[in-house]
C-alpha cells in the first residue's frame, strides 16, 4: 500500500494579489500549483503563504510536511532567519523534500542550504520583457523519475530568462538545461541531496505567464514531489562500542 | 498498485560446487542470495549461472530482468565480451539495475561500465586469511533508501579484506565505508548512474563465510533491489523541430 | 622552474586531405591545432595521425606524452581495440591527460573510459547544415583554469550542432554549455577524472569550419593542456603492515 | 615565473595559551602550522588569531589572502556572523582557498559554505581519550596533487577520533579515508568547489597531540595550499547582447 505524501505549497502571495498577475493567477500562484498536484490521489496537498502566522511555517505544519514547495520573489528578505533555518533543519535532519521554484533561488532557505547566503553580486543573469521569450527545457537524463512522461524537451512559449552562471554547487545531476530564444542557457532543473533530504531546483515560472497551468510543467511537479518524498527515517542509532568492548558510554559521543 | 520487480541472480557457480565453499552454500551462492530476496512479495526472483546456455544471459532472460545481481570470481575472464556488452547495453539503454557483489568488481560488465576494462595493475588491495577478519560497514548516508533498517554500522565477524585505492570513478554517493580489523578501509557500498541505469557496488561477501545469510546483508540487498529497479521508460522522442519550423526530417538526426 | 608539458596532437587525418576540408585546413587539422599550442613556450608539441605506424600510438610516443589531444570522425571504428586500451591505460595508471574534440566523442578511447562502448543507439543528436549555425558556449564556472581569459561566452559563427541527451556519466564539472541558433543545447565542455588521469570533452570543431583558428578556442585548448597535465607520479607504495605487525608479505597483496 | 601564494593561518588561539596544549604548541598552533609552510619559498605566510581586531579578519588582510587556513574549537560561536559571511564571500566570489582543520568543521565559515549552519544534532561522532588512538589516513586518489609525496597511508600514532556520518554534502572528491584503532572510519580529506573557490576539509589535528609537526601532515598542508590557490580572476564580463542585436542595456541585467 502506497503511503500518502503530505505536500505543502508555500508562496509569498504578494504580486499575485494585484493586477496583472492576479489576472493570470486569480486564486494565487499557490492554488494553481496545488491544483495540479491535487489530481494525484496519494498526495495530500495544503497551501500556506507568507501572510500566515509564523509566515506559514509553524512547527506543527512543517513537522507534518513530506515535501515543501516554495515560490517567492519580492519578499525574500522579509522571511526571518530563524524560520529559514527551521526549513533547512527539516530538510537536513528529517529528510523533508524541498522544491525550489523560479525566483525562490533568491530565497533564504535555498541559499542557506546551498552555502550561498548572502549571495555575493556578479552571478547569474536575467532578462525580463513584457512579452517574455521562448524557453525550451531539454531533458538531459531520460531515465530519471522526474522527467517521466516528458518528451525530448518542454517548450514554454513565454517566460522570463534566468541564465548562467548560476552560483550553485555542482548539482548531483542536471535534469533539464534551458535554451532561450534570446541566446542564453540555464541549468533549469537540478537535484541536490543535503543531509537526509532531497532538493530540486526548477527555474521556469515567471509570475506574469500561465506556466503553472501548462501540462508538462504540472507533470514535472508531480514527478518531483514523488521523488522528493523522504525515503526513510534517517534515524541514527549510534550503539556501537569501542572495538575491544570498552563500554561505549565512556568513549563514544554523538555530536 | 506496486509493480513486480523482476530480479535475476547471476553467479559463476564454480567454487560453491566444491568444499569448503559448498559446506557454507550447499545450494550455491545464487540460491542463498535469492532466498533472502524471495521473502519480499513483489520481487520475482530467478537464478542463473555461467554454466547455463549463453552463460545464462540469453536475450529473453535479460530483456525481462529489472535488476541483475552479479557474483563472480575465478571465471571472470571466461565471459565472452559480447555477453558483457549485452549486459552493459541493458543498463545504459533500458535502465536495468545492476548489483555488483564482492569479486564481481573484477568482472567485465562492471569494469566496462566503469571505464576500467581491462584494469591496469597497481590498484586496490586485498588480504585473504583462513579465519578472515572483522569488517564494520559504517553508514555514511542515513537517509538513503538502501540503508533503511540498518543501524549505524553492520558488523561482519569474518570476511576477506578488500581495500583502497579502488580504481573507480568518484561514486555518485558513498553509502558505506568499511573498517577492517587489520587496519584498512574500503568504500564498500557505492552508487553510480550510467545512461538510464543505476548500479550498486557492494563489496562484502567472500565465498568461505556465510555472509549472504546475515540478516543485515539481506536487508541491504532487498533495499538495493528496490532502489535499482528502473524508474521509467527512458523512452526518447526527438520530435523537436528547428526553431523556425523547418521540417525536422531535413535537419534533425538522432544518433 | 616550470616543467615542459609534452603534448601529442592525434588526428585521423582523413577528410582534411580532400576538398572542401583541405581548403580550411591545408596542413591537416592536427597542424592547425598544434599551431595554436606552439605559441606557448613550455609546451612541446608533436603531431601524429592514424596513418602512422601503430596508428601513431607506439609505446615510446605515448609513454612520453603528458597530454593527448584527439580528433577523429569517420575512422573511429578502424582503431584496433588494443591501441584504444593502451590509451586508456596511460590515462588511468600514468595520469596522461586526454582532450577529446568534437566527433572524437564517438572514438573508442573516450567511449571506453566513459563506460559507453559500444554505445547503444538513441542517444545524442546532431544537425549538419552546409552553412552551419551559430553556437554560443556559455561559461558556467568562471573560476576554473580552463576558462581563464574567456568572456561570459564564446561565440562561434558557424558550427555543426551536437546536442543532448549525450550519453555521458554526470561530469565532475560542466564548464561550458552551448546554445545553438536552431534551438538546441549541449554540455559542450565537461571534465572527468578517471584513475590518475584527467579528461576534457570539448565538443565544438566541425571540420568544414575554421574553428581551430579562432582565438578563444585556442585559448581554451591552451588552458586545457595545462590543466590536463598530470599533477604527480600517482606512484603507489603499499608498504603498510597488518596493524599488529604481522609481516605484510604474508597478508597484504596488491592486485 | 611562479607567483607568490599569500597564505593566512587563522587560529582561535585559546587552548594553546594554557597547559597542557601550550606544552605541545608553545608558540600557538598557528605558528606550528605556519612554520611548516614557511619552508616553501613561494609561500608568503602570515598568522592571525581570533584575539586580533575584527577577529583577525579585517578587509585588507582577507583581500590580500589567497589561501586561508582555519583552526578553531571552543570559540566557534563567538565569531560574529558578518565576519563569517565575509570569509564565505571571498571564497565564493574572489576564489580565495579555504583549508578547514579538525574542529573547524564546527566553525561558521565552513558550515555556512556547506549549507549546514546551524548544524542539526545527531550527526557525526567523536571519541576523546587522554592517550588518543591510532589513525591511518588512507590515500584514495593517488594521482591528486594534494597527496603527492604521501605513501599509501599516513599513520598518526595518537589523535582524537572524528567519525561518520559527517553531515557534509557529497564531496567533489574524497582524498583520504581514516581508519581508527577504536573501530571507526572518517572521510578525513575531502575537497569541494563553491563559486570561484576551492575548499579542503582535513580532519586530523587534535590540540593535545603534536600532529602539525608530523612530516606527512606538513606535506599535505603544503600540497593543499598550492592546490587551493585561486587559478584565475573569475572576472565576469556579461557583455553579450540579445541575439538579434537589441542593445543589451535594455534587456540584459546581471544580478
Amino acid at each position: 500500500m502506497q503511503q500518502t505524501i503530505r505536500v505543502t505549497v508555500w508562496c509569498e502571495h504578494n504580486q499575485d494579489r494585484y493586477e496583472p498577475v492576479s489576472l493570470v493567477y486569480p486564486h494565487g500562484m499557490h492554488e494553481a500549483i496545488a491544483e495540479g498536484l491535487r489530481q494525484v490521489s496519494d498526495f495530500q496537498v495544503r497551501t500556506v503563504t507568507q501572510h500566515d502566522p509564523e509566515c506559514g511555517l509553524d512547527n506543527e505544519l512543517i513537522s507534518s510536511t513530506d515535501v515543501l514547495i516554495w515560490w517567492s520573489h519580492l519578499d525574500n528578505n522579509d522571511l526571518p532567519d530563524d524560520l529559514a533555518d527551521r526549513v533547512c533543519s527539516h530538510v537536513l535532519n528529517r529528510g523533508m523534500g524541498l522544491l525550489v521554484l523560479h525566483s525562490a533561488m533568491f530565497s533564504k532557505p535555498w541559499q542557506k542550504l546551498m552555502g550561498i547566503y548572502p549571495q555575493p553580486p556578479g552571478w547569474g543573469s536575467f532578462r525580463t520583457m513584457p512579452q517574455g521569450e521562448r524557453q525550451r527545457l531539454w531533458v538531459i537524463t531520460p531515465g530519471h523519475p522526474i522527467v517521466q512522461g516528458i518528451d525530448a524537451c518542454i517548450e514554454i512559449p513565454r517566460d522570463e530568462m534566468y541564465g548562467e552562471p548560476l552560483l550553485i554547487p555542482e548539482p548531483d545531476k542536471t535534469l533539464f538545461i534551458s535554451w532561450f530564444e534570446g541566446g542564453d542557457v540555464c541549468r533549469s532543473g537540478c537535484i541536490f541531496e543535503r543531509g537526509n533530504g532531497k532538493i530540486f531546483l526548477f527555474t521556469p515560472g515567471h509570475e506574469t505567464f500561465p506556466i503553472y497551468y501548462q501540462k508538462e510543467i504540472r507533470q514535472v511537479l508531480k514527478n518531483a514531489v514523488r521523488w522528493l518524498a523522504p525515503s526513510g527515517t534517517g534515524a541514527f542509532q549510534p550503539d556501537v562500542p569501542y572495538r575491544d568492548g570498552t563500554p561505549k558510554e565512556n568513549l563514544q559521543h554523538r555530536l
